[in-house]
């Protein structure tokens, strides 16, 4: 196997394909990456527990002059990559037990586990897709991902929901305490699905996604996702188990609704944060809001050791409803706050010990919905 | 005690004592900067185990309506104070146990500790100084500070000495693997003095120096070093003990000296150093330099697990002496290359187990010492 390539090329394709690279694994072959060489193009491929990626590199400074198979260890050949500033590079490999990447006047020598030893990687078929637009794949997971679990309590909580039904996306994320909802009408038909894709493995997708800006396909199984991007496929794992009916804790009467400017609210809910008490269960800080006669919002936070915080916003036009105090974790409205594309945030609320729901001017499909504490 | 003034001004103050807090301590005052307000400035001031630090705030946005003094929680201050937005700020005294702060539309109420409890701070007298110049000590900082230990083995190496003596500082740091040594002949006339710095306060030092950049005047006592700087003041104490005579383990015949381009050395260390193995005694990576009979330098690294890198780089200009072959820990060549302003470096060697010597064209007053290890 003796190939050649602009190192530039080389270097996206890898940082792509080491998302998929394990950070620990009883298989030690799965920290290499596997290099497919064929006549006129590569196939570089790696995988984990949570997901597998495969790219195809068919670049025009990619020169072949022989083809093999070989599994190269992935950490050092990025780190070598990396550091590497000559324009091309050359592979060669040396009687299976060796690999030679030549750079100007840089020389490494990597030992390799054998290539037979990778298992094979069983990509779904490529039949019947789902077409998403990246953009929205990415503005989804930015509103939604956040709202998942980050414990193993209800593992399918640690997913976001995906339900396409009658031409509509209904995706949900909620660790419990907090919820975000986005719906999304679609032009295209498809097939119905209902899946739960793992939080870790749409980080990763997103920031695929950073560099690609066309249809996705998405091709589905019980058990798999495979995102097909051009010359990329990312494939995951789905959560096992129903994920829970969020519909019925979304109150539908709203009393009271304020209207905010949004970085307004969130500097103000950032300072009040400074001093307050952390929550026994979550340990986030939590602070009070209440709507007070004057119609003007007022933010607390209390701290017996430390002292106190009030902060007054005055709502960027009238609010709507009679006085009303609530207390909450105010990371929950800084992670809502900041999903929002939104310069002016509507915050309906239902009651003092109802959820209360925020929503935003510019993003009418997007719901967040956080779940207040009992005030003493 | 009631005054104003700009968040800027007070901020930027308020970063400079902070580095005065300490980040544990039995006495928890410590945690708090005192507030001395007096009818047209104010005082404040920090201290930890090592250092003290003491600015004078009489800018012309201070508005003082009532002198007093307080101890006001360092690290929740300074919090707020970032995450203010408005122009100004105002601060007053409730019965000596809170402090109110309002900004704009915020207010922050601070338990306070009785002032009375923070510990008098014996800051030298201000008489016979020795005038140093901002951008010298910033320089010699950054060029001897990472060559002193990290360990507590010797106490004395994890501080820079400075020793005056007939208009000559001179300047050594050593973790006793390594070496650093500036030679400054001083246009200045001052009394000698034989000091050692602890690394830590010339870290904070060096921050605070960033912002400033004028005389700085030294008043020294065989404990503790002030360093005087317009309207801060800056307290280390200093390392007790005889420093090392570092002078008889630097050879004085080279037989052979190589110049490089200094990136150029420096990508090509960084490179080989990839791959290679750890010295067990300091866990850095050992890597090989030798000068070949081509006069080409050649860089290597083996990893029994890994593999071998090799570069080759070709002397800036022509090599002199004989070829040699030595190894050294690379981590400790690309500190000493980091801390040089010269594009140009000479390496000089004395001897396949002797000591090596580092210098830059453009900095006469400055050489690294690195000890080799022995190769197989």
């Amino acid at each position: 196997m003796i190939f050649s390539v602009d190192r530039d090329v080389l270097l996206n394709q890898l940082l792509i394909v080491q998302k998929g690279l394990p950070s620990k694994t009883p298989l030690p072959i799965l920290y290499a990456i596997k290099f497919e060489v064929n006549e006129d193009h590569m196939i570089l491929t790696t995988s984990n527990t949570d997901v597998a990626i495969q790219v195809l590199v068919d670049d025009h400074t990619l020169s072949i002059k022989q083809a093999g198979k070989v599994a190269i260890p992935g950490r050092y050949l990025i780190e070598i990559m990396r550091k590497i500033t000559s324009q091309r590079v050359e592979f060669a490999l040396i009687e299976d037990k060796l690999i030679v990447i030549k750079a100007d006047r840089s020389e490494f020598k990597l030992r390799l586990i054998d290539v037979e030893d990778y298992p094979d990687i069983d990509f779904l078929d490529l039949n019947d897709p789902v077409v998403l637009d990246s953009v929205l794949i990415k503005t989804i997971i930015k509103e939604t991902n956040y709202a998942t679990a980050n414990t193993e309590k209800r593992p399918i909580l640690t997913g976001v929901n995906f339900k396409y039904l009658d031409n509509h996306l209904y995706c949900v994320a909620t660790d419990s305490y907090r919820l975000s909802q986005k719906n999304v009408k679609l032009r295209t038909h498809s097939k119905q699905f209902d899946i739960v894709i793992p939080n870790k493995s749409l980080d990763e997708l997103s920031k695929i996604l950073d560099t690609y800006n066309d249809d996705v396909e998405l091709f589905i199984n019980p058990n798999k996702v495979l995102f097909k991007m051009n010359k990329i496929l990312f494939q995951t794992r789905l959560l096992e188990g129903t994920y829970p009916d969020t519909m019925r804790i979304i109150p539908v009467e709203f009393p009271v609704v304020i209207p905010f400017n949004k970085e307004e609210l969130l500097a103000a809910v950032e300072r009040v944060s400074l001093l307050s008490p952390r929550d026994r269960e979550t340990n986030y800080n939590i602070i009070k809001m209440s709507l007070r006669p004057d119609r003007v919002v007022e933010m607390s936070s209390t701290n017996n050791e430390v002292g106190d915080a009030l902060e007054e916003i005055i709502p960027s036009s009238d609010a709507v409803g009679p006085v009303i105090k609530i207390a909450f974790s105010s990371r929950y409205l800084v992670e809502a706050l900041k999903s929002f594309s939104s310069s002016e945030v509507l915050i309906h609320f239902a009651g003092e010990v109802k959820p209360f729901v925020i929503k935003g001017n510019l993003d009418a499909d997007l719901l967040h919905l956080i779940l207040p504490v009992r005030i003493d």
